[in-house]
């Protein structure tokens, strides 16, 4: 898959589009899915242009993991599922929808299946809430919206 | 999901179970999966005992990162395949089925579905002819059984 400066991810990188954000750093940002294939569905990208993990930089490439980790832990905190899902694809074939390496941090509950990637708009006002109740296990300062 | 020490991957890594070795570092294996959903399926494992990402330390999270991007491009070289999936599950509800943290590197194929997870073993002259094809891309010393 092509790297492609027009990406949703990068806009959201340029401030272009709007995100709920979770967390971020310096090599990092962590925001909401707005289609989520599960309650409490966080992605993480790199803000390096990359579109696979194959030309990710390692610099990047372990602020990613960091910041998964992180967003794993705190999900659990916040919402207590039965287990987390990590996972990152690369290239149609894998299922990557959008062509910037990213990350998806996805409880999961005992009997319910994943919704559909990329399927269904979840509503602003539950993702907002749901990511105030992350951002609040995370510690961190409020987050501001990109 | 509780850390085991007779879990097989903790057994693989004592030398009491063998395995079909791709790349090592002193913080991590990267093996062979007996049961692969796809050809060159591989798993990274961390040396350090934790059942799940969350328990898992920095350095041993960074060290599995760094090697599970290494085995992905590694992967690519040697077979070609049209995506790459990495998955690292936490818990039964998840998928989990072995206690000790691993990293799923999966190479995918158009039109070519996932077989079952931990279902159906692979012939083992089969395996060590994919670990040698990825191996020769790592560029490393031939990696010693364990």
């Amino acid at each position: 898959m092509k790297y492609d400066e027009s990406n949703p991810f990068a806009r959201i990188l340029r401030g272009e589009l709007p995100c709920i954000k979770v967390a971020e750093t310096d090599a990092t940002l962590a925001f909401m899915d707005l289609m989520p294939q599960s309650d409490g569905h966080v992605l993480v990208v790199p803000k390096e242009a990359a579109a696979e993990i194959f030309e990710l930089s390692d610099a990047a490439t372990v602020a990613c993991m960091r910041m998964t980790q992180k967003i794993a832990v705190a999900l659990r905190a916040a919402l207590q599922p039965d287990g987390m899902f990590i996972g990152q694809f690369n290239g149609a074939a894998a299922g990557q929808t959008v062509a910037h390496v990213h990350f998806h941090v996805i409880p999961r509950w005992e009997g319910q299946a994943l919704r559909m990637h990329a399927r269904e708009m979840a509503p602003q006002a539950t993702l907002e809430a749901l990511a105030q109740r992350i951002r609040a296990q995370l510690g961190d300062e409020p987050a501001r919206r990109l």
